[in-house]
């Protein structure tokens, strides 16, 4: 098939997350089987301002796909806010006749990419990657499951300590307004309770728990950061209902952007790869490349930036496992 | 809901597969919901003869839901296989007036439960555990995540000192008949070759590929197990295209069975647990619980213990990366 | 060898550290070699005040001496701190025949060992088990390597999103007063800073570097928790000296605590386990068993129990590699 | 202090080992502080020989020296076994001004550096790098602590499988002629027996306890891949005294090489690469940099390169565990 893109740019953008680097391999080495070269700009819309490209090949990829972060930074922009910025950005796509962009990232990294398409008229691709879910037009975002895992690794480690002092702990997450890591991980540690933003009656559910706590074996909450209460809140209700408990604290941060991607994301990397390359050689523009109902699918970017929720299924495991 | 079972009997069968112990606690969970008391039968179908049953609870499990391995133990039985034999364990059944049983392992466990039913009523639910992905009626077996996740570790310590000598390793890994893990952790670590059952172009790829090899570069195969071609085969076949490379070979083997489960199968342990427990409630039987397009699901047993196809979508990554 | 020492009491006492169950393990090996019956005494002080104990044997702790917590669970007692309680605890040791006892834990705990011993004469050895490498008596504490190498792989993970953002992080480090998981995690990661109680130059040396920091790579700083300077200070005076810094910080906490034993405290454990048993067989009584240039050996308790200073090797290489 | 060296080079040679580009950081580092060029020759002799030198700088090598393998990649050479091939490298060392050498490697490697110091006159020093544990000069390689850790949590998958289905394995670790890794990892994972090279009683100790196996438990064999019996006569051995016997084989193989180094072979080769470096300076030549009873020490070449004995110690754990 004969396809007028001559030449791709991809960047990375917003947050980084693991799989990144298996998503550039994945995208360089489709467009090599179709001839296309393929451009990396580094730390997001900051290099497409500034016009800081790098050649990018399947060869060196391979040996890094593996690995976590990303291989061209990433960055958040001010200076793409403005319409200067995105006039800089254009003149760099122009000046290095770009004739097609991937952009990995959250959905700040697609809004910029749709004020791009307003000025400019290149052909783009997003692939959505941000360790929190919180993306529609995916099952799950490159990054989140490898999130999950450094997470449930964490609280693995925080019940040895609690079991050997039957203690309480309170473990906050990543996942932003999303309850995606909180949930997941939570369930898969068998957390005694689990508070995220989409539920109200998580709360309900801990205090109850807490309040007949009689200090004979661990008890670990899990925390996302985007539950209306914060950590600390959630410390004073729990001595409103039980005063003599002992409580520990411990918030997983920033661990969990990091480390060597998880399978699963190094294969949803690649198959986001190849499906926003080929997507573009076959004319597709302004879609999301996404993995839905564990196939490869295109939704149109459109409305689609909007927040992922956490779905009945996952609101009645919740009941079942915490209330 | 008013439910006619009263107590459910629970085992593990066949291989062991990471997840198991998640899936008992989701059961044990679900069932004292419902006022129902579960009893675990310990060594498969061995323990279903021998009638060596304990008492499980949700308290218990929780603790040990991260672990590997399964805490029913498990077993292959040839004695089930025989009349006599299934009339013990039928004998069991009512002794301890078992009103359903939910079975968790692959192919031969499901047989052995329709052989079961044949002579007896009870209502049972399958669940499929087993690291190979090769049982129809789900997308991934419960135990396969955690697999993959521990041969891409290992192939990425490989790659760690294939590079630094330039060299070529042949990595086996499991998956029986089936290809799931060998392509799965073959391109999730960037293997420059991938053999599985369900290729036969693979090994034309691989000898195009390694004709040139130019020793300037780590070279590295996965071998499914199934494979036509074993490992032995694929070192002549190499050494006959170019006979100065100096090959080694791994075969990772059984630690691919242990470890803590991956965050997928824990979920998938639960979300399995759950629907098991509840569709015997409903009044299911015979069917598998599964996980569909993002969802659990079950499925009719009759028909489904047959092979898991590697699909065209996974083919093509195969051509695209080892072509 | 016959020894006057039937049944020996054991148990473990403060912080909980990996490397406890291997300890375990050995010392029931041990005392079976020589006929010696063993009792674990539960939740420590606690337990011995209590009289609550049970049987241990070495086949059931073989299952789980690769774990990390410990089996006996352990607390802080503040009831030990009286008479009454010493004395409840005499009783126990008394009621059941305890011919002599092994205290794994910190300094807290070998205080308590020693007024026990002021009112009773029972012959008793010390296994020093905290991550804080805080003991003189042994080069390494049970439980600092598996404490670190946990801190490792956090700022492994932690490297690869700084570096996508060129980013600035602080993470603190466990230890109390010492700085030994600090120089330690801090010199593995190839961190640009490092903080720990025992140096007044590294808050120099910390600005002088960060003074210029541009921006263009990743800055890790390990700040020790016991350190003169909190957090909190670190990042204000950062500011004062470089106003543009994004800075980032990750309390890794109690994951340190938690986690399979590393290689090493598994060693130490057994080494400890086994030396700590002997000793007492030997007719050894208020001694610390520690490991000291590569070899059990064991040191009186009195004076012991004082802070295990960073060396000036290591202080070299914080100059080195941080100045 | 006023060196005569502005120029070293560094090497890696033999066998990779995890901490190697920990070594050449600290080298790095070292050599920058003095104001001393570093040039990195890769493929170890065989680069020497073809004079491929590259630049090296502490802040590239700080991003990777929590990776495993080496980055200045290492071969086996037999051009260096030839005196012309030896003039080639001496010829590399005058032409590009090398005042000092750094090799990191094995045995191999120090009498190769023998020989070049033969027709030469370059001051060098060497740093045991190995994962065998079998050099003098030093309590431990360069490598050893992460191929033990690598091969315990290999064990530790096992006994997940091997303790669902009651079943007896065996696991070969490497090691070479040495038993460090063997006997290090399998105390570390409560294996019922050990068979090292330097035991002879080992394989008696193994039939003594398997001929009673009642198949009740799992039971793990650790077989050195330097034992005299070699694991399929070893499995022979166990059919005579226990028929009925299923026997599972695992060899861990090349995974032991790689993977991020630990934080204990972090530390070991930051400190080697010190002292190597500062031995340089100080007009040291013709040693070894090695840790010694918990210190940094240098020994002397000549005679130091016979294989490490497991001292009586470790024999005595050997017994008691496994005898």
């Amino acid at each position: 098939m004969v396809s007028k893109i001559k030449h791709i740019g991809i960047f990375t953008s917003g947050g980084d997350a693991p799989g990144m680097n298996a998503a550039l391999f994945a995208v360089a080495k489709t467009a090599e089987s179709y001839g296309i070269k393929l451009s990396g700009i580094r730390r997001g819309f900051e290099g497409l301002i500034d016009n800081d490209l790098i050649p990018l090949n399947s060869r060196q990829l391979q040996r890094i796909m593996h690995l976590g972060g990303t291989l061209l930074k990433t960055a958040r922009s001010d200076r793409f806010m403005t319409a200067l910025g995105q006039q800089k950005a254009l003149r760099t796509v122009q000046k290095n006749n770009l004739d097609a962009l991937i952009a990995i990232g959250g959905d700040g990294t697609f809004r910029g990419m749709l004020s791009l398409a307003n000025i400019g008229n290149t052909p783009f691709i997003g692939i959505p990657g941000t360790i929190d879910n919180d993306i529609t037009g995916t099952d799950y975002t490159l990054g989140f499951d490898s999130a999950v895992n450094t997470a449930i690794k964490c609280i693995d480690n925080i019940r040895d300590t609690a079991e050997s002092h039957n203690r309480v702990f309170l473990v906050e997450v990543m996942g932003r307004d999303s309850g995606y890591i909180g949930i997941y991980s939570g369930l898969s540690c068998g957390a005694d309770s689990i508070l995220i933003p989409e539920s109200d009656e998580d709360i309900t559910y801990l205090l109850n728990k807490i309040k007949n706590y009689d200090s004979e074996d661990a008890f670990i909450v899990v925390v996302a950061e985007g539950d209306a209460l914060r950590v600390e809140e959630v410390m004073s209700q729990i001595r409103n209902v039980n005063p003599h408990i002992e409580l520990r604290v411990a918030k997983l941060g920033h661990i969990q952007r990091g480390g060597n991607p998880s399978a699963q994301d190094r294969m949803l990397g690649i198959r986001l790869g190849v499906l926003a390359t080929t997507a573009l050689i076959e004319g597709e523009s302004g879609k999301i490349a996404g993995f839905c109902n564990n196939k490869p699918s295109l939704s149109p970017f459109e409305g689609l930036v909007k927040k992922h929720l956490i779905n009945t299924e996952l609101k009645d495991l919740l009941t079942l496992f915490c209330g």
